[in-house]
């Protein structure tokens, strides 16, 4: 860490971003850590390349993230690329990682390329959320409430509210520290989980009534038309919970949503429960990638060829 | 605690039990409690007034657990009644209760009537099993494996994995503590929550999509008749998690649960997320009790005469 308090020192400007389509995590550990090296250190960025999804509003330094093209002309002495498992997930904010003098890649994803110069990645890590609370400490800076807010709120959309076995000991421990940093605890569950729509719940029932089972119950699958999304009136980030229903059912090994996006191609989003069906496999097939239990990945087909294509290839993953 | 001891070392027989329905803080903590004293002390019965539901089968112990029958002629020089607000709610094993030289009362609810001989009630604690955690410790005996997958069960059940309020920095420690015993916390989680049936969540579907909003939607409800049980073919047991379906909803201060039992008696549950919404309240107009943000009652009444009293009663706890 000496290292990076070196660069840091020597950095006339530092931006910190994380990846497209930004959620908890990234959101989290952006902010957590941007927030604290502006306790030290002067330019300091925190920008994304997509705009962040209304349910982390309440996250108050939120408002000052910026995007990708309030940047985009700078060069920055250093660079954090956080969540990021590739440069690619960047998105268009690579062309500012390619800009940079040093660029810092943190992240906990298997599949990290270690595209950074310096790389802190931890495989074990619940969340990168987690890794940036002992960075921040490793460092010398503090963590405040705020700051504490968002690794909790990284924290606890990563692990599944601690359910997921990449919550360790040592997630909890941090948990604790962050509790007694005073975070309102409350006010962060009631923002993730407690303000949904009734649409949202009735689109859930819809989702539920019409999941398909496939492979003698080892596949849970939900199609997501986009006309569908127009019928509830929802926005398709609001739709990311729905895979994990199928996976929670007995018997299912795999469960994945198959969204129609608006520019016509699908994304798919893959679960698993078991540690011997890894879906990050499975997502790769299609181009994608992620963790064993959760992943994702785009494609340019037909709902039902997708669907084909799909059960066609989880047939390989699923137990027998 | 010095007490306790003397007492169980005193004691020619020792009786651990806790409240009919048998939830997992329940199950958890007579379990861990029991095991514990059996380390030390001979003679220990763990019982229950009614049988467990299948989904605590994974607790192997569980399996030793004695019913209300086995136990009722004897009498007990020590009496662990766990979880219990008030005696009643021990069911038929009052009688064994009353038979008992001593009763040590240990508990988290705040309307605990402190009916026991001793009386440990915590009401900031998360559950009885994070209180069942120290006591053990303690008395000087030890958490094992086993007795630790006891208590991570009976935490989660009852904290809502760690979102609910009552989850604090100490059970946080004490989750980091359990992990650190060695506990399967995938076998847990995957016994918990990643069993459902397909018929479980069609019928999830269902409620969603019939749940009623009523007080400009701050009133949610589910009315579950036996009709509908028998429709898809579902224990009343696998209903439990409905309500919160409705309390996690924007602008919805109070959700509640109106369940046909099969003697033809109503069962109200009831579930807030404010502070200032206390659902315990509401349920003792029903003479039912709980906590602030998780109570129910019995009603003897018709679907539609529940309802409308309900909604009536509402009127004064949800916010303006």
């Amino acid at each position: 860490m000496n290292k990076l308090i070196e660069i840091a020192s020597n950095s006339n400007n530092i931006a910190v971003t994380s990846h497209v389509d930004p959620d908890g995590d990234s959101i989290g550990s952006i902010l957590a850590l941007g927030l604290a090296l502006k306790q030290k250190y002067k330019n300091v960025e925190i920008f994304t390349a997509d705009p962040l999804p209304a349910r982390y509003d309440f996250l108050v330094e939120s408002k000052y993230i910026k995007r990708y093209e309030d940047v985009k002309d700078k060069a920055f002495d250093l660079f954090f690329a956080l969540d990021c498992g590739d440069e690619n997930r960047l998105g268009k904010s690579i062309d500012v990682m390619k800009k940079s003098k040093t660029v810092v890649n943190i992240d906990h994803h298997i599949s990290n390329t270690q595209f950074g110069d310096i790389n802190i990645v931890n495989i074990n890590s619940s969340s990168t959320c987690e890794m940036i609370f002992s960075i921040i400490k490793d460092i010398g800076l503090t963590i405040d409430q705020e700051i504490a807010t968002c690794i909790y709120t990284g924290i606890v959309t990563d692990s599944g509210n601690f359910m997921y076995d990449n919550a360790t000991d040592k997630t909890h421990l941090i948990a604790a520290e962050l509790i007694r940093a005073n975070i309102d605890k409350q006010k962060i569950m009631y923002n993730l989980y407690q303000k949904k729509s009734i649409k949202n719940l009735r689109f859930l029932g819809y989702c539920l009534t019409n999941m398909e089972i496939e492979l003698d119950g080892h596949l849970a699958i939900f199609e997501i038309t986009s006309t569908l999304l127009d019928k509830f009136d929802i926005p398709s980030a609001d739709i990311e919970g729905i895979v994990n229903y199928g996976r929670d059912i007995d018997g299912v090994d795999i469960s994945v949503t198959i969204r129609e996006e608006s520019d016509s191609k699908l994304k798919l989003s893959f679960r698993s429960k078991h540690d011997d069906v890894d879906v990050r496999k499975l997502a790769e097939l299609f181009n994608g990638g992620g963790h064993k239990k959760a992943s994702g990945a785009t494609l340019n087909a037909s709902l039902d060829e997708a669907k084909a294509l799909i059960i066609e290839n989880a047939k390989q993953f699923i137990r027998r």
